[in-house]
């Protein structure tokens, strides 16, 4: 304790992906990716309760970055531009981290307990949307519609902003496909 | 072997569900279930590879139905309306089975490995609600689009239809969900 250590999530986390793809998320150990990182494995579980955690601990800022835009949107807009506002956020939270998202998706692309763990985050963050869409006043079922479509956008973003050969900003892949939906919906 | 079992499988699906809430998910075994039932263990594996697929096997004929009316849907019809009518055959998948699907939502509800897959279920009908669109002619990403916003106004059709004071068909729920999200569309 008590020695300040620069970036320790960053380096931990840094460290620990690295670990993944060349040794395999099964064979590395938190002292693995402390040595790597140049900590010790005590400061490790100061920031994140296992190594599993260090791919997922992420989601809960996203969720609240999301969540606040929700609460932030302008008093009389719709539900749709509230999860689309929610949605672009997203974006901002995630920055430049392409390479690192890159690394992880292929991770958790290898483990049946990853992915679950992933898709199970992924609902936690639509319930989330939907009560702070409640909040505002917007009507129950709506308010899960809305929070649905907006995962669902998002999750589609998000692969689609990984994918190798593509080089918009996660807000430019987002905004088109809301404007496709636009397009898409039934009824109109 | 060579005696026939009249509907053993629901039979057996019947029992498990029983036991499930009797005596809970983990203490139920096949031997259990076979007994309810008034089969052997046997027969159950003829049926089943293990207890968890009782709950989880009739998800392979949900998306073939699923699958099977977007392959019918007409030629010029919209990728959104081809989805609709995926969602709207779920129904007639379906059928009568409320009650069996309300203790096999509570059985699932409380564990967190019946939770995962159940979404990891959800995940694969979406990507083959993608391909059958692709297959149509649709672009990938709008097939991609599309097929995740069936599966968000499925699964949202589902919860609701499962509700206990819900008293309306599951394709009526389903219809009223793709009438409120033409409404909630951005952008339109």
């Amino acid at each position: 304790m008590g020695r300040w250590e620069p970036d320790a999530v960053g380096r931990l986390r840094a460290a620990a992906l690295e670990l993944f793809v060349e040794r395999g998320y099964e064979q590395t150990t938190v002292a693995d990716i402390a040595e790597r990182a140049g900590l010790t494995a005590r400061t490790f579980f100061r920031h994140f309760p296992d190594k599993r955690e260090v791919l997922f601990q992420g989601a809960e800022g996203l969720e609240q970055t999301m969540v606040e835009a929700i609460r932030q949107a302008p008093g009389g807009a719709s539900a749709m531009n509230v999860v689309s506002a929610a949605v672009g956020a997203a974006g901002g939270y995630f920055g430049d981290i392409q390479v690192f998202a890159r690394r992880r998706r292929d991770v958790i692309a290898t483990h049946a307990e990853l992915r679950e763990r992933e898709l199970t985050k992924l609902a936690k963050l639509s319930a989330s949307l939907a009560d702070a869409l409640e909040q505002r006043g917007v009507e129950s079922v709506e308010a899960r519609l809305a929070a649905e479509i907006g995962v669902a956008v998002f999750r589609l973003a998000f692969e689609l902003w990984l994918a190798d050969d593509e080089h918009r900003r996660f807000d430019a892949i987002a905004t088109d496909l809301l404007r496709r939906l636009g397009r898409l919906a039934p009824g109109t």
